[in-house]
């Protein structure tokens, strides 16, 4: 079974915890056993966002997940960033999997959010979408079904 | 059945859609029928926070819930609140019904926090919780089912 793993950081954002949990949706859908590594508050959100596990079931707090991780540890990586701490973690994960990568970006302020995803891009070849998605997920929802789609094509 | 109403305003906190999902489980735990009345932008959350709808199933928008309410037509009432509008809601809502409610309420800065709970308890004779709970959810999500407790005994 193809593995994937979701990078969760702090959950600034209110959007990162409901994509978070549709992410892991989408791609269970698509035939992925998917982990969620995330920082301890991100999973207490985790939780209380989904109490009977329905949805996601592997989560794993994401600085024990780096103390493991080896290359080809998992087939897919997929990152949420909205701020800098995330962006270190995904670049780290990225350049020790070597697997196939997206990077969803998404940040209120539309300067920040240029720079988030230009750090990644220049210090991985991972793929990478950015929306302004705040309140309302609706434009990275989007944009991140089509990556995936791409990904798997 | 009993009948519950779940209130949610603008999405600014990180926990307010994994809270609400939390909210609608228990309620229905509890052998209520829970329908959520949110801005749009709250629904949308729900809606990527529950793709199959296994925890959410009744949403409306809380305009054209408030268009058709009348006194009685729901058992329960539960609000949260993290900004002035939704105090406003709240309260609006509360008066209309004249029903048992709660008010829960979270906020980052403690003084606003405060502020809020004292607007409601001046204007109606809910039950009031209140935690500074912005990226942790465990503080509100204590104080809730306390206060869902005691509400039913």
């Amino acid at each position: 079974m193809k593995r994937a793993l979701i990078l969760l950081g702090c959950p600034e954002a209110p959007s990162q915890t409901p994509m978070a949990v549709y992410a892991v949706y989408k791609l269970t859908k698509m035939g992925y056993e998917v982990t969620v590594a995330s920082t301890p508050s991100a999973m207490k959100l985790l939780e209380v966002s989904d109490p009977e596990e329905y949805y996601i079931d592997n989560k794993i707090d994401i600085e024990s997940c780096l103390a493991k991780l080896e290359e080809g540890s998992f087939d897919l990586l997929v990152g949420f960033v909205h701020k800098d701490a995330a962006v270190s973690y995904f670049v780290t994960f990225y350049h020790i999997l070597n697997i196939k990568s997206l990077a969803v970006v998404f940040e209120r302020d539309p300067d920040v959010m240029e720079d988030l995803a230009k750090d990644i891009m220049e210090s991985t070849d991972a793929n990478v979408v950015s929306a302004r998605a705040y309140h309302n997920p609706t434009p990275i929802r989007v944009k991140f079904d089509h990556a995936i789609k791409d990904l798997e094509e």
